[in-house]
Formats: structure tokens, C-alpha cells, sequence
């Protein structure tokens, strides 16, 4: 299938006065909960989903390529559009959007793991453990006490042993490898400069390191820490100017809204309750073209292994789904980033369930909306996720005819 | 549906103790054998096959391009997830290969046919009146004699009026243009060098012409040979390196021998009958992750417009898929290299049928293994043979999440 690239698409706008809403419903996908039984999404009761998918355009999408489980990053990148093997960000920028930080045009972003070191300097566990979160947050107060020369330092923890490390100051650069060499029985790894900008930076990180080093060494067992996937903000196309839509996101966690960030959306306050994003909607309607509505519960109870509250998360979505209708988009696009299984309990590569309605999209003979009954419909049983957006524009009467 | 390059998947094996097999039935897509009629797949009683596809997922894959009649080489180029474009051997190789001569790295290969000259020196018939095998082995020997100063010359027969011809020496380049013109009424062509360190060889390939047009001026039809296709082995990325598996290949046909060899598969020592097959896949399960079982008789009763002969092989083929199953492969794959309808008595572009076993695939609607059945699978009516080898390591557990 074609991704129709930007130089491609946006000669083609035309302005409309026309509304297009993609809610992502997380990790929606998943397998037979039982062997020869219903997924999920089949086995809820989904009256308003279904009368969508009756009057839409059904199918499934493969977000990044066949066979490949994709990460909440890229898979979005791609509903939104962006060719997720073309807008790579590095583990750093990636850790920052997840925390929520804020981070700015030259920052140098990397993840950061605490890790145990044995007596001769070997590392013996690169996860220290599994520490819980609040030791983190001390052993970050301790860490932020570190001085780099001119430069500001910030070390936000994150989940466990996992923290944000940012560099923010005059001429750095992210080309430095990382100190964590992924395995044990080793000794870290001196960041090494990959170009003649990145000596300073290299030598700032080596720096932090040697004290933290010596600020950890009585702390058992995290008594020392791993950078890796340096990495600066990407500039990418901005959202509106790729496709001509003014876009806000509404979505209750940071790696969301970071990802809406990257690429110049609004991102309105609300939580994650579906009221929240309802009265959300209604509150900025006039205000955007492009609303991406997120909604986590689905993927952290297929995470959780948990099928029937995966299904009652999907019924909920489904009862919010004729106040969403009363606004009136004039395309709505219902859809999930990815699958996450309840039996597998994790992200899948199986192919997602969509659907795109609008008052002049060619219906086709799908009734309900679930994984086996969207193998026949009119997007086709392995689409590229990408196709959403320009089939978005076209059903909103903002593209153009191709050639006289 | 995009074709993952090695550059991408590679990076994301996991390592697994997991197996996968893949079993080829050559030739296994057909037509109806009587208008409105079913076609020999459809025809077929294949229980065991239709078990396969109501548990796992199906679909139709075109193994080169849409419209495209495959040859066998590329067609398992592009099963084994080698895009069949990107690598293309010369004709010269693939005589090699289908004859089972063991070419070496230096070896120029050319494929040769007996052909008739007029009085004139013109071409009056490219295939020497289609001489049998006998004739052709009689002119080999007559050819062997031949001196080529400082090279060591191969003439092997192949059948009817083909012949493989091979130099092997040093310095040799197979950057040599076709002595054969493609039309009659012309004179075969000087083979010309197309570098400068192709000059050598071109001279040798001269001589050896001028001296066969000697030994060969009493025959009568087949007075003189015609060489096209100058070619050399391939060094191509190794299929244990680009998927992490490590292969064995269970073919009684010298080609797909040669095709597996090609790509450092270990070709294991069966005959073409299902027994040996099943056999040798046993006996050698612990010490492969990959099996290609590669199955014949289906193509050749195909190519002899024998439906029900070919529908029989079918049958065959069903009643090993529990011995196959008893071995319990993680992935079991059942597909096949292209269609050959017998109706039409060779290889032809239609899309070939395919299942893809596992326990954690997301079974389709698809109760019964045919062509028509198998539209509505999950994999979709025409997809890209190269997609197979990616979502056979996703459902083995091979490949790591993209991305965050």
C-alpha cells in the first residue's frame, strides 16, 4: 500500500469548514479470549460502535509493517500520518515525552536506569533490582545536587529503577554513545563523542557519571546508573501545516500528549474519564479542525491480562460514543494505536480494527465492529495505518482532484 | 503492503526456542478445471488442510508482482522473504542450480541451447527442432572435447536442447553479452565484453563458439549452440544471519536445492515422497528452526493438465499434515511457489492460496483450504509473498516491539 508523502498530499488541500475526529482507543485489538472463542472487542456489547461501523467504512491496519509489534511512539506517528520508519525519535526524547517534561529545541535528552555494580566495577543488574519508585525519587534528589559545568542538569525520575537525564545549555549535541552496554558482567561504557561537536557533550556526560558514581556508592543495590539513547527534539512537519487542519489532542498520559507535541498539536487539559474528554470536545469545537482523542483504559487492562475489564472499557467507549456523534464531526474515525491481547498480556503485532464514517463514505456489508467482522470491509483485512489521514481529508472535502 | 528490507527486521530478533516450518506445494494454486466448475485445490478432500485454515489465518499471495507468472527461483526467493526483485540470479546460475551442478564462487555460468544455421549462418530454429535428451547428451560429450586455453570448461545437458555451460578459472568476468539473438533469421552474435576485465572472457567464450560451430557443422538440425544469460553465483545475505534461524531445506528437486544453497540453508539428504520427507524432518528436529519441505508432484501434474492427478498429489499432501502436526512446529506454513492451473498447463500469475498456523494467530472465517475460501482470510486476497517470513517470526516470538 501507498503512503502518500507529504510533498505528495499537501498541494492537493483545499479549505473546508469541516471537523475530523480520531479517537484511539488504546491496544484495542486482541486474540480469542478462549481457544475458538470471541476476542474482546467481539464479545462486548457495542450497539453505537456497531451502528458506526454498519454506516462506515471498516477494515484493519497494520501500524508500522506486517509482523511488527509496534511502540505507543511510532504507531501514533502513523495514525497521525507520519511515516513511523521515516519520524524515528531516540529513547531520550521518547523517556522525556513519556515523563511529561518539557523539553526544549536543544536539550540533550537520554533514559537512564539505575544499576548495581559489583566490587570490581562489573555491572551485576541493570535494573538494581527492580527499586521501587519512591527510592527513585531520592536517589534522583541526590543526583540533581550534581554539578556540570555550565550547563543546567535535570534528572527526573520515572517508573522503578528508570529516570529522564537533560542536559540544557549552549552548543551540545547528541551524538554520544551510551554508557549502558546492555549486558552484565561488564563495566559501563565511557560516552564516547560520535562527531567533533559532540567532544563537549561527551565530556559533560563522562563528568556527571564520575559523581554520580561517587554520590551512589553506599547505595545498595543502586549504585550507579546507565544512560543511553541520547537524543535531541526532533524538527519535524508540523501537523498543520502537512494537512491543513488546526488539531488539538486530548489525552490523559504524557507519552500522548508528547507525541501530539512533536508535531505542533494543541494539547488541551482534561483527564483521562471519557466525560472529561467529552466535555473537552464540546468546550474547543469551534475552536479546531483535528481533534486525536486518546483513551489508555483498554490498553492497561489487556497489559493487566485482564479480558473482561478490557471488554467493559470498550463498552464504556461505546456508550460515550452518541454524545461524541451530537457534536457532529463530519469525520470520525474510530480506531486503536496498536493490539494488546488480554491472553498475551502485551502489545501484538495483530492488525487493528478501524473504522471511518462520514455522511459520503461507500459503505460496505461490515454490521459490527470487531476484528473478524472488519476482515471484509471496504479498507481491507491489512491496511496501512498511514492511509487514515489522507482518507480523513478526503472524506472532510479537503483534497483536490489529482490532475486535470 | 510494505516489504520490511533486512536493515529493519534484523535489528528486532529476539532469540526463541521456537520452530517454524514451511511447506511448499509447488504449483498449488489453480483454476476451475470446467467453467463454473471447482478448481483442483477445491476439488480435493482435504480435511486435515481445512482443520489448518479454520485454526489459523488465510489468504492469496502473489509471489512476484500483480499479473506476474513467477519462475520457481524467484517465487521461493520471495516464500523465504527475499525480495525477488532486488535479488535476481542470471540464467546462466539458474541452470546450475536446476541441474544440481555445483557451481563455484568464481564460475561463469551461461544457460546453452542446440540450434539450427541455414547455408547463410542464419538461425532458422532456436531449439535445434527440439532434439531429445539422448541427442543432446551425445553433443556434450562432442563439446567437452573443446580447449579453452588456461580455463577449465563444463558442457552439462540439461533437457531437450538446453545445456548449462560453465568457465571456471581465474580472472573471469560473466559481464559478457548473450550470443543468442532472441529471433531467427539472424546470425548469432560476437559475445562482447561489457568492462574491461570481461574482455578475457569474452575471447574465451569466442573461441569456445567458433571451435563448436566446427564440431557440430555435420549435425543436422542441431549445427550450432547459442549462449544467454552470462552469470556468476551471488553473494547474498544469509538467511540464518537475516532472521536468526537457522534453516534446513527437505527438496528432492536439484533447483530448489540450489535456491535453498544459495541462501546457506543445510539441504538435507530425502527423495521427493512425503514419507522421506516426514522422516528427515524428525530426525533432524532438534537441530533446525526452520524447515522448508518443498512438494513437486502437485506442479508437474499441473504442467501435464492433469487435473485429477493433481488433485490426488493434494490429497496426498492432507493426509501428512498430522505427522506434521504430531511434531509440533510452533509456525506451520502451507502454501505454495505459484499457481499451475491445469487447464492451462504451466506456471500462471493467479494468486496462490496460503495458510499461516499458529497458536497465537488471530484466527479468520475461513473453514475450508481453496481458493475462493481463502479470500476472505485475514491475510487478504493478494499479499506480498515476502510478508510470510515476517509474520512467521512474529508468531514464533522472534521480534522485539518497535519503538517505545
Amino acid at each position: 500500500m501507498m503512503t502518500p508523502d507529504f510533498d505528495f498530499i499537501s498541494p492537493l488541500l483545499v479549505a473546508a469548514k469541516t471537523r475530523v475526529v480520531l479517537l484511539v482507543i488504546d491496544g484495542l485489538g486482541g486474540l480469542p479470549v478462549t481457544a475458538g472463542g470471541q476476542t474482546e472487542l467481539e464479545a462486548a456489547n457495542t450497539p453505537n460502535l456497531d451502528m458506526l461501523a454498519a454506516e462506515g467504512l471498516c477494515g484493519l491496519h497494520e501500524p508500522i509493517g506486517t509482523g511488527i509489534t509496534p511502540g505507543s511512539g511510532p504507531s501514533h506517528l502513523a495514525l497521525f500520518g507520519y511515516d513511523p520508519l521515516r519520524y524515528q525519535v531516540g529513547r531520550g526524547v521518547l523517556s522525556a515525552l513519556g515523563s511529561g517534561f518539557n523539553l526544549q529545541d536543544n536539550d540533550v535528552a537520554a533514559r537512564g536506569n539505575f544499576c548495581t555494580l559489583d566490587d570490581s566495577g562489573l555491572i551485576t543488574d541493570r535494573r538494581a533490582g527492580r527499586i521501587d519508585t519512591n527510592t527513585n525519587r531520592e536517589l534522583c534528589s541526590k543526583l540533581r545536587e550534581i554539578e556540570v559545568p555550565g550547563v543546567e542538569l535535570f534528572v527526573e525520575p520515572v517508573e522503578e529503577y528508570r529516570f529522564l537525564f537533560v542536559l540544557r545549555g549552549a552548543e551540545l549535541s547528541a551524538s554520544v554513545t551510551d554508557s549502558d552496554p546492555q549486558q552484565t558482567g561488564k563495566e559501563p561504557r565511557e560516552p564516547d563523542p560520535l562527531t567533533a561537536e559532540a567532544e563537549h557533550t561527551a565530556q559533560l556526560v563522562r563528568d556527571f557519571l564520575e559523581q554520580a558514581r561517587e554520590k551512589l556508592a553506599s547505595h545498595d543495590p543502586a549504585n550507579m546508573v546507565l544512560l543511553r539513547g541520547f537524543s535531541s527534539r526532533p524538527s519535524w512537519p508540523i501537523f498543520s501545516e502537512v494537512f491543513g487542519l488546526q488539531p488539538a489532542a486530548l489525552a490523559g498520559y504524557p507519552m500522548y500528549r508528547g507525541v501530539a507535541q512533536l508535531l505542533g498539536m494543541t494539547v488541551l487539559s482534561c483527564d483521562d474519564s471519557l466525560e472529561s474528554k467529552i466535555a473537552t470536545l464540546k468546550a474547543h469545537w469551534e475552536k479546531f479542525d483535528f481533534f486525536y482523542v486518546h483513551y489508555k483504559p483498554t490498553d492497561s487492562a489487556g497489559e493487566d491480562g485482564d479480558a473482561e475489564k478490557k471488554q467493559r472499557c470498550i463498552e464504556a467507549v461505546d456508550r460515550s460514543i452518541p454524545a461524541l456523534r451530537d457534536l457532529q464531526p463530519d469525520v470520525l474515525i474510530v480506531t486503536g494505536d496498536h493490539s494488546t491481547p488480554a491472553v498475551m498480556k502485551s502489545h501484538s503485532w495483530h492488525p487493528v480494527p478501524a473504522i471511518l464514517w462520514a455522511a459520503n463514505c461507500r459503505p460496505d456489508e461490515v454490521k459490527r465492529f470487531g476484528e473478524r467482522a472488519c476482515l471484509g470491509g471496504g479498507l481491507g483485512p491489512r491496511f496501512a495505518a498511514t492511509d487514515l489521514m489522507p482518507l480523513a481529508l478526503a472524506h472532510a472535502g479537503r483534497l483536490q482532484k489529482f490532475g486535470a
